[in-house]
């Protein structure tokens, strides 16, 4: 029962800006990288073809304490902030060695889509939901300290 | 002295996933489009060959109300919530006919840059926020409604 | 019976790299975008919600002559190529101004695609096929000149 | 003297499209990336801050022969298929197992840049050039057979 997962990447060119850093619309992806890592750890794919069920994100949040650059190696630390019925929030915190590079979160919620039907709010199946514990401190993603 | 846009946009067949809709991501990309559109519209443009002075993201934030779709055509609705002496602050709504699809916000800061050296936060000339006015109820964006 | 469309567009910010130019992945977003206008322009969507026919690359082709830098504006002409029983080819000239930026190709097949099986090649549906029309000289985009 | 390179990668979520599979300008991306990994091989980046050369493209192509869907683990094969004095190509093989997914090539020239000025052909360096080694039959990418 996963509670968090760090993953650990490299800043492919394509994701640079004119500014010469990574273009900040990226963060948001790697977050997404690295709780689709987690799901894996948990023995999950958030995404199997057919399902009727899927997790749209309800809020995304990022900080950007520092910038990243082509090639720079960093860490994208996630953690289970909280599971509630319908909801599951992750907290991010991003670190290029002792660097602090931006701290976030994200909710997903759960919902049932089916074909040519609006999508709706539904209960997390509990075979999912039950594969995640919630990460002690998590809540306060910018005062988490990575242990490295 | 604009404090606000109204930018019109459709959906491109690579911002949706295998969801079938506009992947997360792309709505902070779609603020840009407009952040950038109102810079014109000030005379301005936010990146100009050779310059020292670039304008990073500080924080960004969405939540995600309906989803896009393939060929949905929307509306992004930036406008300038706050002006200090070193940041500006945007609010954002999106919507696709009387649907909210996307409230959020975006914090840039002024930075000088060269080449080198660290980036390091100094106020915005006078001569960009002297363009722009603050948007009276900005600050609100959730509360936003659009005026159509 | 459309042969061709011409697409104004502006660069944006999330579109360049570290070098300061368009990345040129996203020269085969712009052929797709025109490709996807031009289907519009003949009263279709190359995507609806629940069909079971598709049309994925077979082959996508690019030279790239001259840069594309933040807010050019610019222009994507594309042309029908060549209509088979089962493939579409199409070419494209990108210009600004007088400068030829890139000129390319692509090629689209028609597939069944059911859940759970593998994507199977099928003929074009008559009433998709029947409402292009192939434009004279297309074949050699390089050579092609932009009336303007 | 790296001649070529083997990239190992998995499919993110934000790489697909509404046809549930990559979607195809993701192609020339992982290309990049394998490219990338193939100069660090030989001890070089692509892009140092601060450069006055650079390597854009010239041409770019791809034939796709499979899809690749969500978290399929897939490897990119690059090869050095030529060295001429100003330019370097590349060749390129996708598989997923057994499975042939796409080949393409990618032709990269060298300009020096110098901020203001337009970009102009140059000579590749010896330090760049000499650090590579042309693969043999990689001129045949999709004749190539991926030796696992």
């Amino acid at each position: 029962m996963p509670s968090e997962h760090r993953l650990l990447r490299r800043v492919q060119f394509y994701e640079t800006d004119l500014a010469g850093i990574v273009h900040f619309s990226w963060f948001f992806r790697y977050m997404e990288e690295a709780e689709h890592a987690l799901w894996r750890e948990a023995g999950l794919s958030i995404a199997r073809a057919g399902e009727e069920t899927g997790f749209p994100r309800l809020a995304a949040h990022c900080e950007f304490h520092a910038p990243l650059r082509f090639e720079d190696e960093f860490e994208v630390w996630i953690r289970v902030a909280a599971i509630t019925r319908r909801t599951m929030r992750y907290s991010f915190l991003m670190t290029r060695g002792e660097t602090r590079i931006a701290s976030g979160s994200t909710t997903i919620a759960c919902v049932s889509k089916r074909q040519g039907e609006p999508m709706k709010a539904i209960d997390i199946p509990a075979g999912i939901a039950g594969r995640f514990a919630v990460a002690p401190g998590a809540e306060e993603p910018a005062a988490g300290k990575p242990a490295t």
